[in-house]
Formats: structure tokens, sequence, C-alpha cells
């Protein structure tokens, strides 16, 4: 384990020390910084983009999370334009989470990069590996909703509701359940006239 | 769209546009009323509950959340008489949300009456549609349930922790699951002999 | 129900009084001393267990919460060594919460200790009861899982982010799902090497 850098072994995918006193302090920099962000509700757009870009690598424009958002570490974290999180947003990024354009997320969404080790031993060693999260423009989250690591949900898709995603979602598709399962394809026929 | 009040619109499950300027401002609003409201947490009740009839249609006697509470407007929330919430519950009412009296919640109850549109175009634009929730007297809403907007609950009905409701349950079952349906009858045999 | 004292009523598994006015203080004294627990996150580990120590029946050594930790009365509560839950962690510990060394908690994990009565009257006049919580060494716990009454989680297994635990888990299982039933054993072929 010594020769490579712990954020690389991170990306990797490979298992590295989550109780090393690098992670711990980092850790600690997100809380204050969200806190700070949740803090600033209702201040000028500015001010809040300014703390999310100073805590994750990237976003675009018109990026909000409504109250409290919180994450393990932010720098892993890249999100598109327009991107509206409800309540209570939970993002654990020990590996990229890369979110597209004009996503939506409901109340208390959850993203989960990193897993422990199953084996007991390593686990109490801090023992952990990380997976990278993708999801793609337009994509809806429904509330509640959590995502492991290693998932990508395509453009243009809907989760409903509680879903627990264990594994990819196609793209212009509704999906739900625990774990989540494609329900049906988005067509045209979804289409309400709402748009002239 | 144009001969209609926004509000006319949202509450007759007829599609509107999420990203109206007024309802980003009443969005903030909640926020700000509900953040006051969390930090009064034992002040006296007239108080607190002061807090809540500013925010809220209708309350009754003794409405109580514990903290956190968050809703999306507040104004189409009408609460009965002895309401308890536990931790963190949330509601977005952009349609009518309906609690009868003697209601109890577990943590993390979430009841969501929108739902944005299916068609990813549509929904980038902004389209959103809303239905009602109802919650009849003497219901318990176990620990992380989610509660879809339609969605009715019959009075003294019991449902398990972590359950989505996405129909209506009757009156007088217990009901579970992902999606919650209903396991049985609640009877006399249900009774302790807790009261004389 | 006059001849017992309210604790040893709740410790028993019998039915009690919800609306007590003694309970009713307590969770308040619960609320105030988690605000501050969660408020002085950053600060000196010594002076946050100290809260702690105050707060529960016991804790061991490197007992941490990410905020917001919220629990119901917090004397029920003990905690072996090097614990760490994170965010938003709820426990209503009406009845005994044991947990023992080496614990992990992923966001969002509720134990709820606490049910009400299933018949509407007995339930609207304040009845409930309360069964313990036991979860052995070296445990982990995913994101969001909800943990009922009554269970008991065997040392060294690991539980799937989203699951209701209705029944005891055995140790040394990865277990899933609503309800939570086990997958399959944890076994020496899940050791990566991690360890030398």
């Amino acid at each position: 384990m010594e020769n490579k850098k712990l954020s690389e072994r991170m990306l990797s995918g490979e298992m590295y020390n989550d109780l090393s006193a690098e992670l711990v302090q980092r850790r600690e920099q997100a809380v204050f910084l969200t806190n700070e962000y949740n803090a600033t509700y209702g201040k000028p757009k500015e001010i809040r983009e300014a703390l999310l870009r100073e805590l994750l690598k990237h976003i675009g424009d018109s990026v909000h999370f409504e109250p409290n958002f919180r994450c393990e570490f932010g720098f892993n974290i890249s999100i598109g334009n327009n991107f509206f999180a409800n309540f209570d947003c939970i993002m654990l990024d020990g590996n990229h989470i890369t979110i597209g354009d004009n996503v939506l997320f409901g109340p208390r969404v959850g993203l989960y990069t990193a897993n422990h080790a199953l084996d007991p031993q390593e686990r109490v060693m801090g023992g952990c590996y990380a997976r990278p999260i993708t999801i793609g423009d337009n994509v809806w989250i429904g509330a509640g909703v959590h995502i492991m690591g290693g998932v990508t949900i395509g453009q243009n898709s809907v989760i409903g509701a509680g879903s627990v995603i264990t594994k990819d979602i196609p793209e212009n598709v509704i999906a739900a359940g625990v774990p989540c399962k494609v329900i049906r394809e988005i067509t045209d026929k979804d289409k309400t006239g709402f748009l002239p």
C-alpha cells in the first residue's frame, strides 16, 4: 500500500484505509463547509454557489441544495447545470460522483460510493473501497432513493421513491423497487402538452 | 396556461411550472419559517403553535413536530388535533395534505404530493403536477414511510416502517412493504387491556 | 398499572403510557443534549464524548456520530468501543439498545425499540410497548436501514442499504431487503488481502 497516494488508491477502486488521519480531517472540513452552505440558505445565489465551488470538484450554473446537504469529502463531486436537490441530500464521495445537466433529486436522496470490507477483520482495521456513481442528463431521482457505488443511471430516466439502486439503469426508463428494476420505457405518449 | 391562477392549476392536478418565481420564493419562506419553528424547540407550546398557524393552512390543538420539520410551502397543509410527528418529517404540499385527529408519524416520514413530468423535455422546463394526500383519524405511520400524491389512508390504519405507499390504504388495517400492501385487518383481538 | 415504576414497565415490554409528562420531559432533554452534541462537531473528542456520557447509558472509547444524531431518551443506549455512525442516525430507546464493539452505521440508520398499540383507542390514549435491540461486535449496518424492536443482529454481519429488519439476523452473514433476509454467509473468500 506504500507506493500509491491515498487518493489514487481510492479512485482506482482498490482497498484503502478509511481511518487514515487525512480522511478523518477531510470529512471534518466537509461538515464545516456544508454547515456553512446550509446556514446561508436564502442568501444570494452567488454567495452560496461560491461555497459549493470551494467544496465540490465542479458545479455548473444554478446548482441548489435545499437544507441540509451533507457529503463525505466533496472533492470528488461534479454537477452540471440546473441541478436541484430537495431536502437532506447525502453524498459519500470516496470515488467520483458525476451528475449531468438538468438533474432533479427528491428529498432524502443518498449516493454512496464507498463500501466497507466484507471481512470483519479487514473492516475493523478500516478496509474500504469506493466505486464511482454517474447520473446522466435530465434524470429525476425520487424521494428517499439509495444509489450504490458503481452505478450509472442513463439520461432522461426516472427513479421511483424509496428505491435501492444496486445496478445500472438504462436511459429513458422508469425504474423502481428494492432492488430497483426497470418498469417501462418513457415514450412520446408521456408528453402532456405542457410545452407548446 | 394563461387564464388560471397558478394556485388553482396546482390544486386542480393540472401541469404547472415548478420553476415559477412565485413558487421559488414561497419555498424560501417555508424554509425560513420551519427553521424558526425547529429552532424554538422547548419553547412554550403557544409560541410554537403560533408559528405553525402562520406556516400551515390549519392546525388543531396539540400539533407537534420533533426537529427538523420541513415542508415545501405549508399553505396546503391541514392537521387535526393531537398530532405528533417524530424526527425529520418532510411534506411537499403542492396540493392539499389533509391529516385527521390523533395521527402519529414515526421518524423520517415523507409526504410528496408533487410529481415532475415524465417526459424529459417537459420536466426540464419545470413541468409538474400535484395530487392531494389524505390521512384519516387515528392513523399511525411507521418510521421512514414514503407517501405519494393521490393517496388516501383510511382511519385507524397502521403502516409498517420503510413502506412506500403508492395506492389508497383502507381503514382499520395493517399495511406494509414496497409497494405498501394490506397485511391484515385490525380487530378487537389487538386490544391488550391497556385501557380499563 | 399503579404498582410498577414507569421505567420498569417500559423495560419489561409491557404497555406503558407514551404521553406521560415524565416521558415528554425526558424527550425534550434528549433533544437539547443532542442539539448540543451536534453543535460541537469538530470540538475535541473529550468534550464531545463527555456530552455522550451525559446523554447515554454507556459508551466505550471512540464513539462518534456525524451530524445530526437524534435519540428519544438516550438513557437506554449502550455503545461499545470504536463506534462510527454516519449522518442522521436516529435511535428510539424506549427499551435497551445495546451495540457491541467496532460497529459501523451508514447514513440515516434508524433503530426503533418502541411500537404504538395496534388498537386505535389504546393508541390514541398513549398505549405503547418497547422491545430491546442488540447489535453484535463488528457489525456494519448500511445506509437507510430501519431496525425494529426485538431484533438482535449477530456479530460480523453486514446489512444492505435500505433494508427493514423485523427479525433476528444471525452472525457472519450478509442480509438485505424489505423485509431483510439473509443472502449468504461471509467466509474467508471475502478477504481481499488488505491486511498482511
